[in-house]
């Protein structure tokens, strides 16, 4: 019960920090999206594939979370986008905390887009809010047709799904057809993106809609 | 920083609770093994190719760890091995504390080793002291070879690496010798065995593993 409540007391002061950020996102016009997958699901490189093109419209930067090391941002910085490390530093999930510092550390006011990849974890990054206008999901085909059964919180809060790693449906017991039956269970709303990052297909559904987020109030370029 | 502090009271707390099982365990002559890996790693295929070989010799019980469903219980039972679904409810991770609630669901006096399924999820877990023998984190090629250094508590921990999906290393970018370079750094002793539990290839070394774990002390069946 204790747990529970310490649980609750995170939360709120969580949110409190969120709706400050919002304030921030808000006062520089800037549209912010919360990358959620597992481990390996692709996160960085579905990143990869969509930073040449976003960025040919919009200025944008990218916070990443990680536990340990900044192989991601060091990804990311050879594309020649700015982008910020957080190390956890064992948490397995970014917060609003974290995230309001990261912000210190990029031009807010040339901004029109940043991306935050939270920590790879299908679990708690749901629930601690970073003021993001949306959540996106990252699930790979590797991964199974259960997930949105077995982690609904995700994947109800999520307004898009990129299912990655469509290459590799020939190769495995993956049923799209269990996959979809479940995402109209938690989330019937939900906007999936089949994609394979590795062989740069099916990105094209993904890029018009985070272009048409950003075009929603973004700035000019 | 309270954070921090009331992190290190719920795993003492953990710890003293974990100590206990461990009593429990010894007591019964069980061995008892925590399965950790991201979600979709393929724990669950894992234990329904290990669970028909090792239950010809020792008898055996899973926990199934989930934040909600019991499907993976359910697939357990469909091979007459005993199964006890813990839904979480939102937590990330099994504790000690949901694991002795789960044992009073199986007949200890008559069991051998105990497979417990954590969580799909490769932080929180790494953490929490269940009292097992062994930690043995699961990873699948899918997931790419940057793993043991990103989430290098759990691979720093566990005592065996299932390398699951060896089958996708031709459809993938992973890197054998970049995993096993990081696996070097992060834990020299670490034991892996490279699998498919889809093609059933390869799990001879891993049941030789377990059986030798659980035939030394084990109850004759």
């Amino acid at each position: 019960m204790i747990r529970v409540k310490l649980g609750k007391n995170v939360l709120e002061a969580n949110d409190d920090m969120a709706g400050k950020l919002k304030e921030q996102y808000k006062k520089h016009n800037i549209k912010v999206i919360n990358l959620i997958g597992s481990p390996g699901s692709g996160k960085t490189s579905i990143l990869e594939r969509t930073l040449p093109e976003i960025s040919k419209k919009f200025n944008v930067a990218v916070i990443e979370g990680d536990i340990l090391t900044s192989r991601d941002a060091d990804r990311i910085k050879r594309l020649n986008v700015p982008a910020v490390q957080i190390q956890t530093g064992g948490s397995c999930h970014l917060d609003a905390g974290m995230v309001g510092r990261a912000l210190g550390k990029v031009e807010l006011s040339r901004l029109d887009l940043i991306i935050i990849e939270n920590v790879g974890n299908l679990v708690c990054p749901a629930c601690f809010d970073l003021g993001e206008d949306a959540k996106v999901v990252v699930a790979s085909v590797a991964e199974g047709s259960d997930k949105p059964a077995k982690y609904p919180v995700i994947f109800n809060r999520a307004k898009v799904c990129i299912l990655n790693k469509m290459d590799l449906l020939p190769y495995s017991n993956f049923s799209l057809d269990e996959f979809y039956k479940d995402i109209k269970h938690v989330n019937p709303g939900l906007r999936v993106f089949e994609v394979s990052s590795l062989k740069e297909q099916g990105l094209g559904g993904w890029l018009e809609w985070l272009e048409g987020l950003v075009a929603d109030g973004g700035k000019e370029n």
